[in-house]
């Protein structure tokens, strides 16, 4: 765990939340409706439901039942979650929270769980965005949050094959910080990266640094290690095979609902010696999208391929006058990548982008600008709900050939919906995060005043009224911010019936106490 | 199914088939001790089980209880199913051959088949060398061979996306002849490429063109459609989701267990422009594993990248004086190549090789030589398996740091378990097919004379030693071959128990009568 304090109610570091001023002064950009920040409950004097059960006298020293622990683990990282939070609303607090620190200790929680109907939410740093660590139901008689965060070690790491072992629990700088000496990285780079585990990417598909090739932390697994109700899952470390449907491919993704990954295998990089980047400008954002296809379909792999909209440059300071701007950025261990920063830029220019100039060998000062933003963007969230702001981030991916409409229909159908839920134009910005040959990965942004009291029912027809759009244009309900409890309805309609029923039936082998983080992925 | 007459009892074409003459010549060179070929049995003479079933009217058009059909879809192609067929031994022969030319007509076959207690064997076009495709248990009333070759079309192509809607049973040279009048191709080249179909590939995890970053076919999955006996799965066509567990990936590898797949959304790549390869020779073969490995994990992504050791290198006439060859291959639609071949061979040089000269624009005749030995290698090895030469070629993967070590202990104790089973020395050759940054995927060839009449015996004894060492040192069962039913002892061994429990109860919700290709990865 990260020695900084952790925000019980909002994003990431506890002194990073932006103070009162800054929260009035940001709110005032959207709407001069609302003129004070919701205040910050102290956590110690909040009502918090009663504890319904009592750990073994084993495993009572690695759970805790304190107010602070319950409250911080009952949401995830939502807008819905962190206006709850702010109201004192901790209605679905898990009654213990259970860190620990031996794969043995998560078995016995799992046994002693499944013996006494107590549901079990698999809890890495609490990151989700989705619902994904928040029990929403009441048939068990309890609810246990497993914190992972004390497995968070390295404890193997094969030069030869570039690769580590790797403990779930590890936070991003954790097991940033265990690589350097060796000159390894994993090179993973999600917006949640200091406050995410290695274990929440994996059950969630997390997406990463690379907005080419590799953009799901799928790509890097060699192997797994999950401890489900019925014994414990590893997987052989291979580089690649084709011995049945890939084991590890049912775990990724599966959300903490079929196990609780507590170790992995992971392929690594080295570190890059040489990189280039660079900003494109383009005047018209449909023709920055055939550009940016043409990237994609090129062979050349940039690591950064992001395309901003004309909303989302402008917010962030690196181009202006309705255009849209394309991130390029090239990196290697090994060789120079001028010559391929060089073709892209050929590539960009012959598809009608300008690029901005940049002397060779200095840094990218868009691509710093654009970064730092990124990071700090969950804080302004919040900042901006407790100003009532509504603002709901979604991100899905199709093929090429839908992705004009999908940026066009958004757009318009999700700014009538905002209108009439809020009464505001609002905005809806749009970026490419990663980008495939056959497809671009769209991220929106909506930004609109709310209205105090309202905010989660506002922000809730908003994300209904985004997945009804992605259904209907055969979108997928999310790319990487995984299905949690948020994206239910959205996933279920997505999900092929059969495969429905084989997931079932798998959950009902490995859990069949149905004690794995219930209702996450299945009912 | 391609107009030229397929061999019932060996690999692809009939007329392609060494002549009596050629299998002496060729058998003389591991033995003299036999002196004649097997014969070739006439396949209408042959004794073949009693039907024990007749379609229903309505399925009779596409059935057929055909003696000639009925032994060419008995067995695949393994070098146990060779002799079996020689010796006319077809016992597990299917009681009628399904040829849908529809989606419905699939569905009817497997309601039918349900109802009846017949057990359906999918088919592509029987290249499996794992007995794939050959009924062994006897717990059903009936066995059907559903031959999808009928279902061959590509019926749409997203020229946008580099996508395109392909019907299972099209096999290599008709899919490609479909694609290439629009300036694409699949680019997925198997040894089988014109005896295998693109549903095979899929049900098979099969290994392809591209010896880096798109190995298997996997990797250019849009979205599948499958038949399964509780309704249709069809995915979402999408570029990359994080949406639950890959619903793509439990069918992929799932040989004909789980479902019928019909039809698949396929990535395509562009026709390539510019291509260079040359061959690298090194002095030893462990020194050459190492260069491949730095090539490996540079970055540069060869698209061929083939390590032949000695033995298959002297084989293949592209090196001699016990030299290894790595033949090296780039290509692209967009940028010229020249460049990438040349940081590849400064990076083998830099390794110990030395790069054969090959004047820049010439074709590589090593990597020529070696291609066309590649595709006529199943006629030789049917050509010695008449000469009751003993030979199996299996496959697997292993990380780096294990691969030294994989490549002397499978040399080393599979020679003595040939001695021990042929009597004499054999040989043992192996070359590198596809490499990952974490490991390669070895492909061992293994020779050696036999007895008459044991051959069957002689070969399963090798083949249970070489998965025995396989295991031992926790390599991969197979890497693109698939599991079948030759492959479950390795299989069994390597799967994970819970996911064993999981892939069983998907099994058991997908095809809860069990008629679906039986034995293949589970009972």
């Amino acid at each position: 765990m990260s020695s900084r304090s952790r925000s019980w109610w909002g994003w990431g570091a506890a002194d990073e939340a932006l103070p009162d001023a800054e929260c009035v002064a940001l709110g005032a950009l959207v709407s001069d409706a609302v003129q004070t920040p919701l205040p910050v409950p102290d956590v110690a004097a909040l009502a918090l439901p009663k504890v319904r059960i009592e750990p073994p006298r084993a495993l009572a020293p690695v759970m805790s039942a304190a107010p602070e622990d319950r409250a911080s683990h009952t949401y995830g990282k939502a807008y819905r979650d962190v206006i709850r939070a702010l109201n004192g609303d901790l209605a679905p607090a898990p009654d213990q929270v259970a860190r620990p620190s031996t794969e043995q200790e998560v078995i016995d929680v799992l046994d002693w769980a499944a013996d006494t109907d107590v549901a079990v939410v698999p809890y890495g740093a609490g990151s989700s965005v989705v619902g994904g660590v928040e029990y929403r139901a009441d048939r068990h008689r309890a609810v246990v949050s497993l914190d992972l965060s004390s497995l968070d070690q390295v404890l193997e790491i094969d030069r030869v094959s570039r690769a580590a072992r790797i403990q779930a629990g590890a936070l991003g700088p954790g097991l940033e910080t265990q690589l350097r000496p060796h000159g390894l990285t994993l090179r993973h780079f999600p917006q949640s990266f200091e406050f995410s585990t290695l274990g929440g990417w994996l059950a969630t598909r997390a997406g990463g640094h690379y907005a080419t090739l590799y953009t799901h932390i799928d790509d890097f697994v060699e192997s797994l290690r999950v401890v489900t109700p019925v014994g414990v899952n590893e997987s052989l470390r291979l580089p690649g095979s084709g011995a049945g449907p890939s084991p590890d491919r049912l775990f990724l993704g599966s959300e903490g609902a079929l196990g609780v990954i507590t170790e992995a295998w992971m392929r690594l990089q080295e570190r890059p010696r040489h990189k280039a980047s660079a900003t494109v400008l383009f005047d018209d954002v449909h023709v920055a999208m055939d550009a940016v296809r043409a990237v994609a379909q090129s062979g050349l792999h940039p690591a950064n391929c992001r395309l901003l909209d004309p909303g989302e440059a402008a917010l962030a300071g690196v181009a202006r006058d309705s255009q849209s701007a394309l991130i390029l950025g090239v990196e290697s261990a090994h060789v120079p990548v001028d010559g391929r920063l060089a073709e892209l830029l050929t590539l960009a220019r012959d598809h009608g982008g300008t690029p901005l100039p940049t002397a060779p060998g200095t840094p990218n000062a868009a691509a710093d600008t654009w970064r730092s933003a990124f990071l700090r963007m969950p804080y302004l969230r919040d900042a901006l709900a407790r100003m009532s702001v509504i603002i709901e981030t979604f991100e899905t991916a199709c093929t090429w050939d839908r992705a004009p409409q999908l940026y066009e229909s958004v757009r318009s159908q999700l700014a009538d919906v905002v209108r009439e839920v809020t009464g505001a134009a609002g905005t809806v910005n749009c970026r490419f995060t990663h980008v495939y040959p056959d497809g671009p990965a769209p991220y929106f942004t909506v930004i609109a005043p709310g209205r105090r009291g309202e905010e989660v029912a506002m922000w809730d027809r908003i994300k209904s009224a985004a997945m009804e759009i992605l259904h209907d244009l055969g979108a997928t309900v999310t790319h990487h911010h995984a299905v949690g409890r948020d994206h239910r309805p959205g996933y279920d309609r997505q999900r092929p019936e059969p495969f429905a029923l084989a997931l079932r039936a798998a959950k009902a082998a490995l859990d069949p106490a149905g004690i794995l983080n219930p209702g996450v992925l299945l009912d």
